[in-house]
């Protein structure tokens, strides 16, 4: 088992009980795509974010792109939905737990799952990296892809988000659906690539988003090929693979596409060498950085937020001149409902 | 370094001078898309694919299958292209040794280099899985991504095979060109999973197969992202990431694509696995199995070939019924021209 572990998880550990506002108004939004960018203000980002497309689109302008390399990379928590108080996948990890107690009475005694059982988070903390490994290893792995989709499908019909009480799936961010479905239409090939688990991503939001599997991308743990019984099925290692965060993003971009995109979006540090990699493509390219400024309809968060590092990812986004979202003013609405 | 390396380059150091006949007829073919699968006589293999894909793509039928599951992966070496002697790929790291010699004078007197510098197989051998490995690494890591495409696209316009005398991407199957567009031209998504290395296939097979990057999958080294002079980078690192073959093809199916496919297509032990698993799909599935059999137009090599293991393949292709194709009596012709 490797000590290079997900930092998704270790930040986690120290955000899981962030008191937050429990106010969320939102706006009214027509998910119809009869209009460009609906839930957007007419503000220079959504200006500038269309005459993007419209330039690199045009087979007349110097800056066409083919539709080959029209690839778009998305980060998901924080870009794509809400990632407070803390990354949804830990909820699954925490409520896995709690699920598998009953097949595991030694874990009223033994960390961190006592703590998770008791919802004790200072002994969780307590337990430092060698328990947040266990806690992660037990619900994410020893177990065939085929079971970890079904278990992850089955909690997100459920699962409820622990003070907005809505479904996970109903924080996701509305005016991202809509560039999303946007940059489609205009043959872009849009990807997510999160440090969040690639296969807990890809069990239930490929509906969500309207992203096949094959291009969600994630960290990863190992897997093993085997016959049981005369089924083919992969296992599920208790080993990391990759951590697709920070240099990790570019590398998993590398790996699976093959290409470098030319619209990339994020909200954090861990998005910096994404945004980085994609700005260095010789096809005009488009950076997007979400600022999380809207208190009362999600989170307000800065640079010296305590859920990550925010800090180099909006400085240089600044200093490049990047497009810098404000969701309190550039977006009319938050959620899709 | 790891010590696992790529099966590809093993299998090469015992085949690379096998003598081969030089004997290759080709059979005229029209590349026309007119008709379907026109390189292929009329034979009970052409009338099962023809079948299969009119059955699960008809709506009607209840072995429908919806265009985002209809997922095709073929082997590469032995299954799109010619892999005798060798794979093809063991000629680029041949040349590279050579064309890198006048900036290491050193290799004059240090293995495994003076074997490459001098043809001196035995040398070669001698110097062991320890030699090979430094081979492997010498020519395929220490440069960015970007540096090895140059160089592999750079070596693919000009090397040719060292029998047939001509350009390795002349030695392409023409009816699995065929079978590649017709499966296209019914929504299925076309993907290469082979045993070569990604990068050095993404950097020139794109165009030959007609097959996007991010559908190449291969074995890989580690990579790491670097900003060098200002400059996003990725790096290629002497070690081992993935050995895509054997085992390591439905790990990596279900890691770049997380879904099994309906349509698999080998031609030896490295790709039962995959083959076991597309046939374990709740779809209806189909397999093919290619079967060296033309000594006069290509080559003939069975379960006892030395270029690598075929005896399982083959053994569990009849056993299963799946579709063993002949090249010599399904394949009018083999080559584009």
């Amino acid at each position: 088992m490797k000590t290079n572990i997900n930092t998704l998880f270790v930040l986690c550990f120290f955000v899981f009980f962030i008191k937050v506002s429990p106010v969320f108004a939102q706006s009214a939004s027509n998910t119809s795509t009869s209009e460009i960018l609906k839930s957007w203000n007419n503000t220079a980002n959504k200006q500038a974010i269309i005459a993007y497309v419209s330039d690199v689109t045009n087979p007349k302008s110097s800056n066409f792109i083919p539709v080959a390399d029209r690839i778009a990379t998305f980060d998901n928590d924080g870009t794509l939905w809400s990632e407070q108080p803390a990354y949804f996948q830990f909820f699954f990890a925490i409520d896995r737990v709690k699920k598998m107690a009953k097949d595991h009475p030694e874990w009223k005694t033994e960390q961190p799952f006592k703590a998770v059982l008791e919802n004790d988070m200072e002994a969780l903390k307590a337990s430092g990296m060698e328990g947040l490994i266990k806690l992660v290893m037990t619900t994410h792995a020893g177990m065939t892809s085929t079971d970890f989709e079904k278990m992850v499908k089955e909690w997100s019909k459920t699962a409820v988000h622990p003070t907005k009480k809505v479904p996970f799936t109903d924080m996701i961010f509305q005016p991202m659906l809509e560039l999303l479905t946007y940059l489609r239409a205009n043959e872009f090939k849009t990807y997510i690539v999160s440090g969040g688990g690639i296969e807990f991503m890809r069990a239930f939001l490929t509906d969500v988003y309207g992203i096949p599997t094959e291009q969600i991308i994630g960290s990863t743990v190992k897997t093993k090929f085997e016959i049981v019984d005369g089924v083919p099925v992969i296992n599920r290692l208790a080993e990391l693979d990759h951590n697709d965060d920070k240099g990790g993003k570019p590398e998993s971009i590398n790996k699976y596409i093959g290409k470098k995109p030319v619209f990339a979006a994020g909200n954090s540090d861990g998005d910096l060498a994404m945004l980085q990699y994609t700005d260095s493509n010789t096809y005009k390219s488009f950076q997007l950085y979400i600022h999380h400024t809207d208190a009362a309809r999600e989170w307000a968060y800065d640079r010296t937020s305590s859920i990550g590092k925010f800090d180099k990812g909006l400085d240089e986004a600044i200093a490049k001149k990047w497009t810098v979202v404000s969701m309190k003013t550039d977006w009319s609405a938050i959620y899709p409902r």
